[in-house]
């Protein structure tokens, strides 16, 4: 059994939702509770009132646009869906192609029924603050939704105005008071944000495993003073102490080798004048590995780096806190059915990791879940131009509709599902 | 002659001005063209004025408060001041002291003249932008009254939200219209901002020259890439090329020793999301000394630090701007003179060098000038717990007057001056 999606709908809905925080460079700027995103929020659920879909918002900001299974009130629900928000200078297609997908796929089916009444309930899902670019800790609305972050912990995140994320929704009228809708299974469609399907020539990359993270904050704690007459020796330098710090997490790095990742996105530093030695200086680290042993024994080297780091430089050091994500695989059901639905419409796949975080991973420790990856051209992700063709998006969510569909037909049972032969 | 100030009127310009601004850890945040910078300059001069100054504004917001000389307009006009601006976390000396003690050896003199006909100029100033900590570079309202740099580019300087200094003076009503009185001599009182005369006991410290000072603006471009998914050996990152640039420039300072002095104040990062690749880190960087060729040579070793830290993180770099500050001498007879005051006053002194700029850097190339300084506790400067006593605020003071009113006594002839025997 396949099904396609309508190719004129998924460019239509792509090109729409990518005027909104649209950059001149290509890209969009669209972080999550800004007014762009809110917009982008406004257009995309509006159109889907009109086709039927009943919304919800829930109260951080996760928005849902439902199609009720007809009866039974207690029928299998099918999510879908990614994430509207995008980073600063992000691309087009990380988290907007998602969601586009998930309406496009569900529209799909909707049209092969022909009218007749359907057997799960399907729900499309925009997750607010996927990115963490503006408000940390990403994933944010996906974690409160499974349970993994208080909902006063998320709401009460600033960002780097001091802005917190209640206020944010608040502004945009995305602090909603609905109850978030349950689910059974979930899917994500995402572009690859690596070459590797490319480099094959494949067309769709079911991720069966995700790796570990530690998000560390840290800061250094000097002493402002002027940088013109204070003598060198009397200089606790808290900038130079995070650049021994930078320095020595990328060496963790290049000694251990390809399994572990670790890097510096973000880098806050007090006061910031140009003749002023600064007092502090918050850095934003990353660990990231598939191997929790790797993960353990960087954990401790970066400690080392701190310390001997903050040494270097006369100053003081401080963990503010460690976010931990455990390494984890995602439903290899899931994996074998999209397999299975790619072969079926003459698509070669190949089964990857996601280092990257995903809404699929916290919510794929409640239920079934997946994330399945199209190219990227060149690999290129978080970036004005990440760019994946029509086809290959239109490749990912025929997959996702013939997904969807076969989980329809299996009454949402994803075992039977594997049964029936496609 | 000796000439004492009063020292509760200087005490209480010290308290009203240092309300304008002050945040609670008992510092400043008055950065320039600010609405604190403005009321603090509206007060200090609506003051001056209803005592009979009359108050000039010219294009670079430097503000003159003038007490003309009787009869002849071409009477040697005799300038003293500093700058009311402060850092975005500084404290309520540096700068402040210098316009108020200004003010307080003017009256001084004022009160011993008793209504006599006065036969200098005098004027109190107020330079714009000292400090170079919103809108670079610093000394800006000295270096367009000089002549150093021009008034449009001074105008058209931004601040880290894309603010126009011109903007900023306009809407705090400092971008004036008046002809910025010319000067003979130029005399300006400063705290210290480091502890050799605390250490030594002294009150008072001439500098009899000023250090070089090369200040670099220099960007690393990497390219954006998502922190998660990207190859270790793919990665672009500015950030750490930066990180090991500010180490490498520290090492520079570290191998020449104490007469060379480097930092790194700022550091702008871009798009500085925590899992974001960085593709711009721009650093602030300076180098300092009292030898021009040591200024050479290090200047040479840091572009190699530029190229290699570059290099090191496979992205490339780029030299914004360099501007160059020559190293040179204050006017001997104002040092000689400075010291006889004090001594007449029984004050210890020791003659200092200043590495840090000073609005009387620029302006002693065109005309006789000098900065003297009393000590600040700890030798803390920009920070919000500098402080001098009010006894060395005195002290400071009164040898200011002491030396305008032998400058005023000689008709405004330095020769003059020192053949009077004080």
């Amino acid at each position: 059994m396949t099904i396609k999606v309508d190719p004129a709908l998924l460019t239509h809905f792509m090109d729409q939702i990518s005027t909104f925080g649209a950059t001149p460079e290509g890209g969009l700027n669209r972080e999550a509770g800004t007014r762009d995103h809110a917009a982008a929020r406004d257009w995309f659920f509006g159109e889907l009132r009109r086709r039927g879909y009943q919304t919800r918002v829930d109260a951080i900001g996760n928005v849902f646009a439902i199609l009720q299974a007809e009866g039974a009130t207690d029928a299998p629900v099918i999510m879908v869906g990614s994430h509207l928000d995008s980073q600063p200078f992000g691309g087009r297609f990380d988290g907007a192609y998602g969601v586009v997908a998930a309406f496009v796929a569900v529209e799909a089916l909707r049209e092969q029924a022909e009218g007749a009444p359907l057997g799960c309930t399907f729900v499309v899902v925009d997750w607010m603050n996927e990115e963490g670019a503006r408000f940390q800790p990403s994933l944010l609305g996906s974690s409160v939704y499974c349970g993994e972050i208080g909902l006063n912990y998320a709401l009460s995140r600033v960002d780097g105005d001091g802005v917190t994320v209640g206020d944010a929704l608040e502004s945009g009228g995305y602090r909603g008071t609905d109850e978030a809708p349950a689910a059974d299974i979930y899917l994500e469609m995402h572009v690859e944000g690596n070459d590797e399907l490319e480099k094959a020539n494949l067309q769709i990359g079911p991720f069966s495993r995700y790796w570990g993270a530690l998000k560390i904050r840290a800061a250094m704690h000097g002493e402002t003073a002027h940088t013109g007459p204070t003598l060198m020796r009397d200089r606790k330098d808290a900038t130079l102490a995070a650049a021994h710090a930078i320095v020595g997490v990328r060496e963790i790095s290049d000694r251990r080798g390809g399994a572990l990742y670790t890097s510096c996105g973000r880098l806050v530093i007090q006061p910031n004048s140009p003749n002023m030695v600064a007092d502090r200086a918050t850095m934003f680290l990353e660990l990231r590995s598939p191997d929790p042993d790797e993960l353990a024994a960087a954990e401790a080297e970066l400690m080392q780096v701190l310390a001997d780091s903050a040494a270097r430089a006369w100053v003081t050091h401080e963990v503010i806190s460690i976010d931990r994500r455990a390494a984890g695989a995602f439903d290899p059901r899931l994996v074998t059915l999209c397999e299975r639905q790619s072969a079926a419409l003459g698509l070669g796949t190949m089964q990857l990791e996601t280092i990257g975080g995903h809404d699929a991973v916290p919510v794929s420790r409640r239920m079934p879940g997946i994330v399945i990856t199209v190219p990227s051209v060149g690999g290129v992700i978080h970036h004005p131009t990440e760019y994946s063709t029509p086809q290959d998006l239109c490749n990912g969510a025929n997959v996702l509709a013939g997904m969807i569909a076969a989980i329809h037909v299996a009454g949402g049972d994803l075992d039977k599902t594997l049964e029936t032969r496609t």
